[in-house]
This record gives C-alpha cells, structure tokens and sequence, in this order.
C-alpha cells in the first residue's frame, strides 16, 4: 500500500493521513511528490495516473485500487483494521469524533487561509498581529477551543476520546499552526495541542517536515525566502 | 430523533441529510429553521442551542445527543441502521462512495459558488454565460462528470454504485444544481442527473421546497425578488 503525500513541511492533509496510519502502526511505503506543479515536474507527470482529483493524500493499494481524500483514507483503513480504533469504539463518542473531522474537513477556512501550515518557520508577531484584527480568526480558534475542550472534558483523556483515534489525527496540523503562529488557548486545550505535538507519529512528521528545508512560493504568504 | 434543517429550497447540506434520511425510510421529526440569521428570529434563538457550529443540519436525538455535519450525520446513520445499505456492501464500492462524498464535502467550490442551489429558480441563460466565461466551473462539472461516468460505468447502474447509496444522496443538490443553471453534461452523467431528480426522496424535497416560496436575499445572487 502506497500513500501519496504532499512536502511534509506545507501538506496538512497529506499530515492527517500519514499521522493516522503511522499511529497505528499500519505499514505503507510514503511517496513524496514535492509541490511543484510547472510543466514536466515529477507532480505533473505522476498526479493524474494516481488520483483523480489531481490532490494528495490519495492511497494506492498493491492492485491499483485507490482511496482518495484525507476522510475516505481514513473510513477506509478503519474498515480494513478492525483491530485497531482508528475510531471510537463507543457509538456516542464515534459519531462525535466524525462530527469533528467533518467539520474540520469543511470548515475552520480563516484559520486555514490566513495561518497556512508550514512546520519550520515561526511567525509569533504575524499571529499577534492577526490575533487583534483579525475577528473570522479569532472566531475559528473559538470554536476550537471549545470543541476540545468539550471532548476532553467528556472523555477524562489526554486525546479528545480518551485513547489516540482518527479525530486526533485531524487536528495536528491545526496544534501546528496554533503553536507557529503562537494563538491563544485556554490551559485545557493548549494542553491538548502541547499532547498532540508530542505523539510519537507527530514528532517524526514534524522531524520528517524540518529536514526537508524546501521553498515553495505558493505555499509562502510570510516568507520571501527560506532565510527571510 | 428530530432533523434541523435549514430552507429547503436553498440548503444543499440539509437536503443531503433529508433525502437520504428518506430514502431509507429512516423514521425522524423535520424541525425546518428558516434562514433568517437576524436578531431574535427562530433561528437566532434555537440554533445555538442544538449546535455548536450554528450550522444545519444537525440530528438531535431524543436524549440531547447531537451529531453535526452531514457527512458525519451519514455515517451515524449508517453505524445505526446497518440493515441499509446506507453505503454499498462491497468494501472497495464502499471506500468509493466516501471518496466521492468527501471530495464533494471539501470540494467543487467554484460550482457551490456560482450556481447556488435555488430549487424553484432556472436560469439557463444565466448557466449559459457561466459556461462560457468561466473556466474553474467548467473544470468543476468536467470533474463531475468524469467522477460520475466512471462510478456508473464500474456499476453497471442506475445509481452510482448500484442501488441508492449516500453517495447519491450527497450529489442530489448538484443534480438540481446542474439542471436549474442548463449545464451541459455526457449522456451517461446527464441521465444519471435526471434518475437522481426522479428518485421518490429527492422529488419529495423539491416538491417541498416548491411550496415554501420563501426569498432569502443572501441567498439569491441573481434575483431581486421571486417574481424577478
Ligand atoms: N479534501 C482533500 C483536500 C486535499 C488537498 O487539498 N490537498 C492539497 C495539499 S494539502 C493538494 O493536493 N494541493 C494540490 C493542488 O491543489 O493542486 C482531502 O481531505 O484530502
Ligand atoms: N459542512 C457542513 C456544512 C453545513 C452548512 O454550511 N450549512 C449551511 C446551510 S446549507 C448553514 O447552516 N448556514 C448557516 C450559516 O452559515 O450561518 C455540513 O456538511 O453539514
């Protein structure tokens, strides 16, 4: 089984799913394709014979069958091991943590536009700066802040239902914008984001993400450079 | 179990929950919160108390429970009621069918933006300008269409995987999307657009949402009112 990644430096999504299955132990070859979509580069050439939504993650398996977008992969490696609960195993607890990824998958898009992940670089003065003009921000960290703190509280645990599961996986590039640009959170839920980072499947995506010392413009609203 | 909603002849996201709900004859209270987002109007006063996203639809159980988010609200549903085939039975179908329904949740924004769903309103010339000067929603339907035919041509169906799953259920506003602004469409794909507006659950939706004759500005990009 192949899972198809963005830079591990910029790609949330691509983070989401290979934070998941590296949490669980689910053995897959990575594939990095590097974020260069110029004619003739190595994503232009391998993108469109893999997925065709032309977006990474996507999961190839051996025979060619291929599961695309970061909730799918996920729904699908639940339903391929049992064993393991990628999801909560108590129905009640299950449907709030789909809850969760799905409006993460759909929502948070202030937080997500104006804080783009990008695991080396820290911008405390620019997310002070969007802290106090920017209301949409402030309104999205809000909301999950709350949706943490609400979980938490119900679960007694340190991830949001008890014991690591898909919903975890899901925000952990939301724990790396907030720590990168330095936003506000109750203890609770600073708590939280501080637990995230250190998961083992977190820490070697973030070390995988800080020795790729890539530049992509695109990807790139606060830098210049790499050493700006 | 009671389902909030939203109007139904502008929410794309209730009609998914609604029409799938239906069409597994899945027993529920309708509770329709009309969107007037104005101080003290029904909306303004019930809805943060049944979500926490303030968004519909959200199923509330007769406990208190709540499950927000219509992908997450299908897979509730499909957890609850595995007598239906809510998904297909076939796990590489399955893993299909939640790409599909993923890649819709996140994706197609050009067609979500342009062409809003209007149950009661056609506007081919309107459809017609768009096609020609917009190419990000001509890539929108392309995608579309190319996602559709492959799923029907791999199932041999009416509906994408066979018999009515989620899948269509998640694609039915598209359908009246696609038909209200005269977008073109394949053969294959257009009449699989016309076997969704036929099927019993979405025609009783739009009968519905032809009764409300409600005018929400916000809502209404190309009208001034409902008679203009
Ligand atoms: N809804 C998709 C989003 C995937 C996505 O947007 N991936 C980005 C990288 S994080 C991508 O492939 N971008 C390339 C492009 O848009 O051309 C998912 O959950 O997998
Ligand atoms: N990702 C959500 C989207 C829900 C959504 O955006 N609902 C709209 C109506 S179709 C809404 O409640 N809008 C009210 C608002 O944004 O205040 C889902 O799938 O349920």
């Amino acid at each position: 089984m192949k899972l198809y990644i963005g830079n591990k430096n910029y790609s949330s999504w691509s983070m989401r799913a290979g934070v998941l299955m590296a949490a669980f132990d689910i053995p897959f070859e990575e594939v990095k394709l590097r974020f260069d979509f110029s004619p003739g580069s190595e994503w232009t050439r391998v993108i469109a014979a893999v997925t065709p939504t032309k977006r990474v993650p996507v999961l190839v398996e051996d025979d060619g069958f291929t599961v695309w977008d970061t909730l799918a992969i996920a729904e699908y490696v639940a339903d391929r091991h049992p064993e393991h609960a990628v999801w909560p195993r108590d129905a009640k607890a299950r449907a709030r943590a789909r809850s969760l990824c799905a409006e993460m998958h759909a929502g948070f898009m202030r937080l997500r536009s104006v804080c783009p992940m990008n695991i080396e670089a820290f911008f405390p003065d620019i997310g002070q700066k969007l802290w106090v003009e920017d209301e949409a921000l402030r309104a999205d960290v809000a909301r999950l802040d709350a949706a943490w703190s609400d979980a938490l509280a119900a679960s007694g645990g340190v991830f949001l239902f008890g014991s690591f599961s898909a919903a975890d996986a899901f925000f952990a590039p939301v724990a790396v914008r907030l720590s990168r640009f330095g936003l506000p959170l109750s203890e609770r839920a600073a708590a939280y984001r501080d637990a995230l980072l250190a998961h083992p499947a977190v820490e070697d995506w973030v070390a995988d993400a800080m020795r790729e010392q890539d530049y992509i413009a695109e990807d790139e609203p606060y830098r210049q450079s790499r050493d700006a």
